[in-house]
């Protein structure tokens, strides 16, 4: 069997070795950012973005990445090679330090770790159930590693008969966990919504590919009993029909046809 | 030099080199709980309260001690006599464990650890600045891990010359990330924040003392322009007086006359 690597602060550590110091904020106070990319065929999918996206969140939280974009660039390209996994998922984190008196920002910490990753093709004609949930989350713009209500509401979830959860605020949806959220009206129109989420990457594909016809609006819990197709986009999940909410049916139980047509163009992309 | 040592999962290894491995849930997810108490020459101060909301806090996240009550003491007792720093702070720390696919719950681990901590007597008639800002902590009533509004707010903080900042939402004050926040009004009412707050147990011993004086209401900002004294109260600050929110003097600079009542009365349990 071949040795995993992990990357700590330049460093390449055995995978199931790879740890920090407890007094790290991460541990401490929750405070930390990351971002996570797949590979293709060693392909790195839409590094550009994904590391537009790391900088910004670590300059939102005040950390410092310390390395450039180049220097960090070939850091995941040595672990690219070393580990040689074609297919996979790399996470980038980045915490607030070793701090002295478990509170105060510290010198970051910079963690890169690899998984193997592939989609399951089949997730897209099982679709997925929805439960809803009254929550903001807290600095919606910035990629933190905050996923504390999403992995309390695991039981929720299951005790819903659900797949993941779908937050809302006064009336007004806004994503789920780890994914965005987009609905198909009766007029053929794509909505997702446009405040308080984060924008994700392979949302931005979705705006960029149908930018004529995807529009950012305000999404009501009514608006959603009235829509005729409804679906999430993500790194991990790519594009997969919801074909429940709150118990009630969208759609017909099969993919609808503009999420296939997305699914198609933007999926395409990183089935290859 | 005496070595320090820290515990993880029963486990007792020096202080600074007391570490876990990266896939912990804490450092992947932001999810954990922990409390927090003192020792004065060597005596926790109110453990029971404080193990009360350890447990607590454990179980609304889902996550198991494993470790029972009497276990948890003796383990403590073990690290208070292994160090032997007669005036200390005591952290213990639940986290989500090692997960497989980095968010789903696993085995917690259960970190303890010890540093030196004793009050600056001087600290109370210094006073402190607050500065307020508009939030409302997630599961404020838990005692988690998350501080990342609290630790992006350090800069904001220092830029408005102030030592710590004040919570409210849609116009009510709930707390300080660290403390909880209290006033006297012009007619020598003590009052606090009842609702979205964490329940400190310095705040407990407070409203106990002062069962018939202290209200739990709604306090607003225009409240505490017209209050005659404030101050905050947590196990590492004792009862702090506040002389100044959001640039505006309470009182006359010095601690006022209920403030340090309570101090005398609260602050003398643990300052022995």
């Amino acid at each position: 069997m071949t040795t995993i690597y992990s990357i700590i602060n330049g460093d390449f550590i055995v995978k199931n070795e790879a740890s920090i110091l407890i007094s790290d904020l991460s541990i401490q106070r929750g405070y930390g950012i990351f971002d996570y990319f797949r590979t293709i065929n060693n392909q790195p999918v839409f590094l550009e973005d994904h590391l537009d996206r790391f900088f910004y969140s670590a300059s939102e939280l005040n950390l410092n990445v310390g390395l450039d974009r180049d220097q960090l660039k070939r850091l995941i390209q040595q672990l690219i090679e070393k580990n040689n996994i074609p297919d996979s998922g790399i996470r980038i984190t980045l915490t607030g330090g070793y701090s002295e008196d478990d509170y105060s920002l510290a010198k970051p910490n910079l963690l890169i770790t690899q998984t193997a990753f592939s989609f399951n093709t089949e997730n897209f004609n099982n679709g997925i159930k929805l439960v809803t949930f009254e929550h903001q989350r807290q600095l919606p713009w910035i990629k933190t590693i905050d996923y504390l209500m999403a992995i309390r509401l695991q039981r929720f979830i299951k005790e819903n008969k659900a797949d993941d959860v779908l937050y809302y605020s006064q009336d007004t949806i806004t994503e789920c966990p780890r994914s965005n959220f987009f609905i198909v009206t009766q007029n053929d129109e794509v909505l997702t919504p446009g405040k308080n989420i984060l924008r994700g990457i392979t949302r931005k594909k979705i705006l960029d590919f149908y930018e004529l016809n995807v529009k950012e609006t305000n999404i009501s819990l009514k608006d959603i009993e009235n829509a005729k197709e409804a679906f999430i986009a993500s790194t991990t999940k790519n594009v997969l029909p919801v074909f429940e909410i709150d118990g009630k049916a969208i759609g017909d139980g099969k993919p609808g046809k503009l999420t296939s047509d997305i699914y198609k163009k933007i999926g395409g992309l990183k089935e290859q």
